[in-house]
């Protein structure tokens, strides 16, 4: 049913928890689910020094938001904001059909925490 | 948005795992999110001895999981199977309206569990 590496970032995530000196914090909910997801991105010279992610979401939302900050992590917030769900699910090698709003929700907190990034500047 | 007990089950889940033994297993599926509960018991003269469970569930379906798990643990396989989601999320202290589904998935999964033993014996 998963793929190994989404096995992997299940029981391994990346980048988890909490982040007190953040400079753009993003908060997202899952229409579908009812789930939340909270991104939290530290930027040094318009580049994504750390990130940090919680949720209360499902195994595939956990995934999706591992992959996700792993693929921003580094990267020009410009870069971060083109992140696709389709480009961590991918990553992931794939998700079940009805999984993928989970995968969205990672790619909205992103965002979410980049737009308010910019807004704080 | 949580409750106390919904924190601790999450963070702390009981009697989360496999079972090898299992004298019943239940499978259900969530049609609302997609997610999956896995529930084992093991019974002895009508009672269940010991029960486990497995999901890619949320946070939500974890706790409720683990709720579950507690009040069916000595009982009746008879009373296990009148086990409702609604007193599972009262011994919960509540969750978010839009969550109850997740509940749902555990009550399903212990009576997945307890018929798939009755068809065994
Ligand atoms: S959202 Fe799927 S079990 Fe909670």
């Amino acid at each position: 049913l998963y793929s190994e590496k989404v096995m992997d970032h299940f029981t391994n995530p990346r980048n988890m928890g909490k982040m007190e000196d953040a400079d753009g914090i993003g908060q997202v909910g899952n229409a579908k689910c009812g789930d939340i997801m909270k991104m939290y991105i530290k930027v040094k010279d318009g580049v994504i020094e750390d990130v940090k992610f919680n949720t209360f979401g499902c195994g595939s939302a956990i995934a999706s938001s591992s992959m996700a900050t792993e693929m921003i992590k580094g990267k020009p917030v410009e870069e971060a904001l083109k992140l696709s769900n389709q480009a961590v699910v991918e990553a992931l090698d794939g998700l079940p059909a009805n999984k993928i709003h989970c995968s969205v929700l990672a790619e909205e907190a992103v965002q979410a925490a980049v737009e308010d990034y910019y807004k704080k500047q």
